[in-house]
């Protein structure tokens, strides 16, 4: 599939992919993909990453439920990077139980925490 | 400065970093930071990064006039990427002269272009 092969991965066959939420625009996470996982991605219309602590293909939600479903799929002007236009099954990305992981902010030198723990990990990962 | 301590930099000293519009919620680009270079956004307000391919800091906008001004700086949960709330001066944040660098998806199999050119680059970068 020549569209695969538009994309530039990296030395490690990887690209940084970026979800974010259909209608409200909210950046969900960012994870890494290989050719596969964005292959299956298009396939099934729900978001496959490339776990690089795991070194496995990762069907988001596998565990948590917290499936991804893929409207959209766009690159950049370099095609390293991937951004996906999803809806986030059960409201939450994060594996800390928050909506998205990007929940720190900085304020006066301080990451502060700027989003509520909307479910407690241990009843999503059981 | 410890909060630049708190972030995971890759193996290049390098983490991703996200620059979405505000307001729109438009993801415009991502490019890469060093340490510096996310010390001296937060320091100017103006948005800095480590241009991978010149090897040096590049400052957004020190040609094209397209800067970035900062009005929030996030991380994710594992700390290992950045995210930019950020006001796009010109509404051009791509060098291809377009208002974001995401302007290719994939239709059909194929990679079709859904943004216009604002500007020739021809134009921007003189």
């Amino acid at each position: 599939m020549s569209w695969l092969g538009n994309i530039k991965w990296d030395e490690q066959g990887l690209v940084p992919a970026i979800a974010q939420e259909k209608g409200t625009g909210t950046i969900l996470m960012v994870a890494w993909m290989d050719r596969e996982a964005l292959r299956l991605t298009q396939e099934t219309g729900h978001a496959v990453y490339w776990s690089r602590s795991r070194k496995k293909l990762w069907h988001k939600g596998e565990e948590s439920g917290h499936q991804q479903i893929v409207s959209a799929i766009r690159v950049d002007c370099d095609a390293d990077v991937v951004l996906l236009e999803v809806e986030q099954k059960g409201g939450i990305a994060c594996h800390t139980g928050r909506h998205n992981c990007f929940y720190r902010e900085l304020q006066d030198g301080e990451w502060v925490e700027v989003l509520p723990v909307l479910k407690d990990p241990e009843q999503i990962y059981k």
